[in-house]
């Protein structure tokens, strides 16, 4: 068999004609996996054999009714798994849920193969990718540089082709650095559509599940499971399923432009960007120059402002009585929190709900902003001298999102100096998440810049038609 | 004329009959005014002859048009009227807005004419009315007794029948605990729904205006005038105008009621109480008992835990260079707030959204809850004696409503002992502004409590009649 994708789609279509079964797709993954060798990607994997069984244990009658029947899928190491321990990238932190995190449990019911657990900047803190004691996951487009974090095994398993998809989490952007840097899809659908249970809290009242796919179709289909009011999730907010992405006809769009990008990379990120917008222009969609000024100011706020206090509050216990366990750099930045005072952390709310409503209405004369996700990337020698000062570059375009309470999905959006993949990241007001992926699937068809196709499934043995023949 | 009432609708009667006219309603109120002398119930008035051009500058053309043509009211002095000084009650903070706060603009382009400006607890910081160097109003029905605050003059000015109807601010149960103690409605609509611009700030994230009338129509009357989405306002939400309240058959209500009661007064509040719900039973409806520790365990955080932070941020500057101009009770319950740290408030915040949650649930489980507003009341002299822990027993049934962003109505409930007014509240989740006046407005008809009827404006002045007949 040569190289066959995962997309589930294929998979569906290999499932459904009997092209394959999903004890070959299992054993595809286990190959590839093996093939790679220690990419310091994964931190827990499922046991083979247990792996074989969940497929074996799939009932071909169910594959029609399950959407996800037979995919397999990866699991940021924030979330619980009952059964396997979860570590957020701190072995003294590990501990074993005995409950599944509803956002992997829903993805189970829908006959999804769980494959593994994948590495991640410590306590997902960073966009950085270079966080872990579990080893450092590179950019599949040059091992020289980094994935970007925090999800960072999870973009990878799917960049690589190792998982048809792989579930991260996104607070500051998480979900979408490294997805740009890798080439893939990253999803953030809007805070308190899918359930955060069972999840190791960053900021929580900003932390939310995100999905890394190799198109905009597949990280919808994804979230149409997992979308799902969860009562016991404070967080959760009753909006109900997204509806699927339409075909949004770009001719007839408006959308907001940073009216600033400050830095940009060497690897032509910048040629990437003007191709893009200029490919936008000429499908006739209006490009409106949007001041990031007030977007920027929010952001600024997650690891330089009040913010850094939620993120020590979910782990000061732990940081109070174990923190020689926590990585130097991420105690740093953990502890920093201490002198924030209440006084400045209401402040700081009064001065978001402001800037909420400014950008609120900055939005409201767009259909949608489009950013470049980052614009610039590191070497992983870099990122490790520098660790503070080159998140906060990453994260320009990210860590507001959440803050601002938007939506946001980065697709792919060409390649640059070298393939080095290039993405943007469209983003919309809470709630907006078909329109985003509407967007996002009107750029994937405009760049015609889906990933290298790779080969679909072989046709089913002969046995069949030879017995037709023979009969 | 023999105390005519300034109920708006006996207004608009009397003007439309020609039996009476706004110049005359002005020397009514004027003369009501000085009749009670220096009751301490005001801050500044409009000076007489600028009430009286108001009056007089009203054209009769837009007598219909205008829902509170020539109708008086006041407004609590921490909402700003441009000039007249703003002192939140301290004479040190006062200052002279440019601007007139939206929510008082929006009564004036209605054709309400504004009396004065009210007495209220030092920065709206209390439910005792004790608590400003202005004077101490006291209850109208007794005056030993406290009139209940923070909003102590906006209540006690229509009850004791001064002006038709008051706007206050309820942050922790300003709006509802002086109407109790003085026997008239109080209106705390949900978050949101009207304007906080142009207001000294408590907790900005709760603050909230709300309305004092002699009735529930009037109440919701008012606030269809209110309502509107200041886009200006960071806190605003898109609510669009509460319906007016219908009817609301009792016998097919499920009416949630607290669990436990833990301190009655000694001047028959139980009794009121019992007689209420009696009552309630024997219209039909069905009494469930809710339990409280949830509400209670968030109405605790706001003068005993984080959210005191919130209130010192509003004034730290103020109070770092002046704090010896704060009444000393009011300096120490902010300063108190010092001492919370930023991780304790993201604590706080993570905790009230699981409470959020918890009395979502319950209150989902009931058409409305209703609660005595206070369940006791206590002496100016225990009060000035002991503020901050009987500003907590007043407040058992008020602090929680706005942390946990529900809509409350307060209203008379019967009289117990020396004619003491007894009051419950009435109080749902956000946005069912309209259900709590239905609910209101039942239990206005079922005890027949309506204030003593005043007498009705005088027929008018003979001159037409006679010229008929003469003509």
């Amino acid at each position: 068999m040569t190289d066959p994708t995962l997309e589930p789609g294929s998979l569906r279509s290999g499932y459904a004609s009997g092209r394959c079964t999903p004890a070959q797709v299992v054993e595809t993954v286990l190959a590839r996996i093996a093939a790679r060798g220690d990419d310091g990607v994964w931190i827990c994997m499922v046991e083979p054999d247990h792996l074989r069984n969940a497929a074996a244990a799939l009932d071909p009658a169910d594959r029609e009714r399950l959407p996800l029947w037979g995919v397999p899928f990866a699991v940021k190491d924030n979330i619980d798994v009952a059964g396997m321990p979860t570590t957020a990238a701190c072995p003294g932190f590990a501990y074993e849920p005995t409950t599944t995190a509803p956002v992997v449990e829903r993805l189970l019911e829908a006959g999804a193969l769980l494959v593994g657990k994948t590495n991640l900047d410590q306590f997902a803190t960073g966009l950085n990718g270079t966080r872990s004691p579990y080893g450092v996951p590179v950019s599949v487009a040059d091992p020289d540089l980094i994935s970007g974090g925090s999800s960072s095994g999870s973009a990878v398993v799917v960049a690589a082709g190792l998982v048809s998809f792989a579930i991260g989490t996104d607070t500051a952007g998480s979900g979408r650095v490294p997805a740009a840097l890798n080439g893939v899809v990253g999803l953030k659908p809007t805070h308190g559509l899918v359930s955060t249970r069972g999840i190791v809290p960053a900021c929580r009242s900003l932390d939310c599940p995100s999905v890394f796919t190799t198109s905009v179709a597949d990280a919808s289909a994804v979230l149409a499971v997992l979308a799902s009011y969860d009562e016991l999730d404070p967080y959760a907010r009753p909006l109900g399923k997204p509806s699927p992405p339409l075909r949004m006809p770009l001719d007839r769009l408006r959308i907001g432009i940073p009216d600033q990008i400050c830095a940009w990379g060497a690897r032509g990120e910048r040629a990437c960007w003007d191709e893009l917008l200029s490919r936008l222009t000429g499908a006739g969609a209006e490009l409106v120059a949007v001041p990031m000024e007030p977007f920027f100011e929010a952001g600024d706020q997650l690891y330089g402002g009040a913010w850094l206090a939620e993120r020590l509050h979910g782990l000061a216990t732990f940081l109070g009585e174990r923190s020689n366990e926590v990585l130097p750099e991420i105690r740093e930045v953990l502890l920093g929190a201490g002198g924030v005072s209440g006084v400045e952390a209401f402040g700081a709310f009064d001065r978001m709900q402001a800037l909420r409503r400014t950008v609120s209405r900055l939005l409201a004369t767009v259909d949608v902003l489009i950013t470049p996700t980052v614009t610039e990337t590191f070497a992983v020698a870099e990122m490790v001298a520098d660790p503070v000062a080159l998140n906060a570059r990453l994260g320009r375009f990210t860590t507001f999102t959440n803050l601002l309470d938007l939506c946001a999905l980065a697709v792919p959006a060409g390649r640059g100096a070298g393939g080095h993949p290039f993405g943007v990241t469209v983003q919309a007001a809470a709630g907006k998440d078909a329109t985003i992926s509407a967007v996002g699937a009107a750029i994937e068809a405009l760049l015609g810049d889906a990933p290298t196709p790779a080969a679909a499934w072989a046709e089913p043995p002969a046995a069949t038609l030879d017995l037709a023949v023979v009969g």
